[in-house]
Formats: C-alpha cells, structure tokens, sequence
C-alpha cells in the first residue's frame, strides 16, 4: 500500500514519469491531511480550561473526522487501482472485433471507476471542510491557525479531485452518469468555495 | 526525521493532540507535493513524441522543482524544531529576574524562527505555482490535470504558511520585522492568488 512507505518516497513517486500515484493520490492525501488537522484541533481542545462546555462537540467532530481520514487514507490506494486498470485495459489485445469489444468494455469499466473514486474524494473533502467550520468556531485558540489550515487543505482536495473527474469523464460513453456526475460537482465546488473562504475569515479574525 | 515516517504514520501524528507536527508541516509537504506533479509533468512529457520542441524547457523546469521540493522537504524538519523550541523556552526557568531575561530572549527567537521558516515556505510555493504555469502551459496534455492539481497544492502550501506567519508574528518584539513580513507576505499571497486562478484556467481550458 502507498500509504505505508515514507513520505519522502511518496513524493518520489509522485515526480516520477510513471502515472501512478499522481494528482487523484494527492487529492486524497491532501483531503486526509485536513482532516487530521481537524482531529488536531479537537485533540489538543479536549481537557484544556475553559473548554470545558465544547468537550462534547468536539468528541462529536473528532469521531467525524477520524472517520473520513481514514476513507480519504484508502483512496489513495482505490485511486490508484482505478487508474492503473485503465492502463491494463489499454494494454489487451485488439486484434479480432471479439477481443475489441471486450477491451472497450474494459476501458470503459476502468474510466468509471476513476470517475467514481474522486467523486467521492471529493464529497469526503466537502465532510471535511464541514468539520473545520465548527472545529475553528469552538476550538483552543492556540492551535486556531491548524483549523484554517484543514479547511484550506480540504477545499484543495476536493479542487483536485474534481480536475480528475474533469480529464476522466469525457471519455466515458454513459454520458447520463458523465453529465450528472459534472452537474453535481460544479455545485459541490460552489458551494464549498464560499464555505471554505468563510471559515477561513473566522480564523483570521481570532488571529487577530 | 519526520518525512522518513509513512504517510499514514505522519497522518497519526498531524491528528495528535501533540502540537507537532502541526499546520505548519502540512503546509510544506503540500508545497512538496505541488512541486512533485510538475516534476512529473515534466518527466512523464520527456521524450514524448510530438513534444520534441518543449523538451529544453521540459529539463529547465525539472531541475527547478526538483530544487524546490528539497527544500520544501526539508522545511517540514525546520517547521517542528522551531515550534518546539518555542515550547521548550516556555519551560525555561523564571523565578529570578535573569532566568525571566533569558527565557523572554529564547521565546522571541523561537517566534522569530518560527516566523521566518513559514515565511521562506511560503516563498518556495510561490516557486512552485510559477513553475506549474510553464509545466502546464507545454506539458503532455493527458498529464496536465496534474499539473492543475500542483498549481494548487502549491497555492494552499502558500496560504496555509501565512496563516503559521499571522499567528507567530504577532508576538514578536522586532515590529519593524514583524511588520515587514506580513506586508511581503500579503503582496505575495494576492500575486499568487491571481497566478494560480490563471493557471487552473489553462488547465481547464485544456481539459475541454
């Protein structure tokens, strides 16, 4: 699994000229970085004077926002699963109309699923920059910068990821899937830029 | 060194209740990232046919953002020593009015250093969304969603350092300083902000 070797050679892979782990990896990454920055904020809040009336709204956050660290750590393996089954399919035979057919279909089949998976990393960073709102409008005020941190991060994974639905999509021969698949995140992202920009003004005033 | 661990084991402790790693080492691996998928732009476009015109450039970006993902790696190292020997001066001894001098000096170098690494990060993805621009405008079109996630992983990377800058800064003594970086630091956060929006619209443009 990706995940479990180092950093440094994650990011090694990641400039490497193989395709995989590429952008769809760092999406989910980055979505999963804002979420454990969520879980930062509740962490170091919990026990600390003063916050005593928070402690269960933050055990509340802080059990949504494991939750959706831990979907985001495994589709950087899904993502890559998705994409590299397109690569395969690219790869069969084609010689006989029987074997072209069954590459088509195995074309498309792989498309859909790296289609599917940053669709869904994508309302993953939407949980997440849904978290930062309330994690950064209760949280201790010393680790407030982290929350706008996570919201940032979130807001990047889900821009990420839908650039990668936008390349994988057209492609795709369902085009009732394609066409609802788009609408339905060009709202997600609208939706999410406000949001992401409004949290992140709520930090910065308590920053000062 | 903290890049050594594994993705999900870095994950764990950015989520701890432990103040390092923190917002201020996300903000560098993502910049490490975002300096990453232009390396890969870069080397996935080398020695494709029919982009024989670009490969001079192709080679001038990469030893580029291979520079400055070295030094954005790094920063995550620098990131934490600062922060923790901003925490280690605070438990410095203050019962006499020496021990109180010496340890207010140890915590204003702490801040300042934990001012200026963000700040130099903050520099580093400036880079990285410049190189984006070019790794996007000439790069292999079927990569250039990466090079769309990078713009904005180095953007983020960006914005989440000045927020490392907003809550240390204010702290610090040295106002003509303090005062000097946050200046640099919002002339270069609108500049940026502009740059990538034009990036990601090249790239959008050439997703159709």
């Amino acid at each position: 699994m990706v995940t479990e070797s180092s950093v440094e050679k994650f990011l090694d892979d990641l400039s490497s000229g193989h395709p995989t782990p590429g952008g769809g990896s760092a999406a989910a990454i980055m979505g999963a970085m804002g979420a454990a920055l969520v879980s930062m904020v509740c962490n170091v809040t919990l026990g600390k004077k003063g916050y005593e009336g928070v402690e269960a709204e933050m055990r509340a956050i802080l059990h949504e926002s494991e939750k959706v660290r831990r979907r985001l750590t495994e589709m950087v393996a899904e993502d890559i699963a998705a994409f590299d089954s397109i690569l395969a399919a690219y790869k069969m035979p084609k010689a006989s109309d029987g074997e072209k057919v069954v590459r088509a279909a195995a074309i498309q089949a792989g498309l859909r699923r790296a289609t599917e998976v940053p669709l869904d990393c994508a309302h993953a960073c939407a949980e997440v920059i849904a978290l930062s709102r309330r994690a950064s409008e209760h949280g201790y005020l010393n680790v407030i910068s982290d929350g706008g941190v996570g919201v940032l991060a979130g807001f990047t994974g889900l821009r990420s990821a839908a650039l990668n639905v936008y390349i994988n999509a057209p492609a795709l021969k369902d085009r009732v899937f394609a066409d609802r698949a788009a609408a339905d995140l060009e709202k997600l992202v609208a939706h999410c830029a406000a949001e992401t920009e409004a949290v992140y003004e709520i930090v910065r005033d308590k920053l000062g």
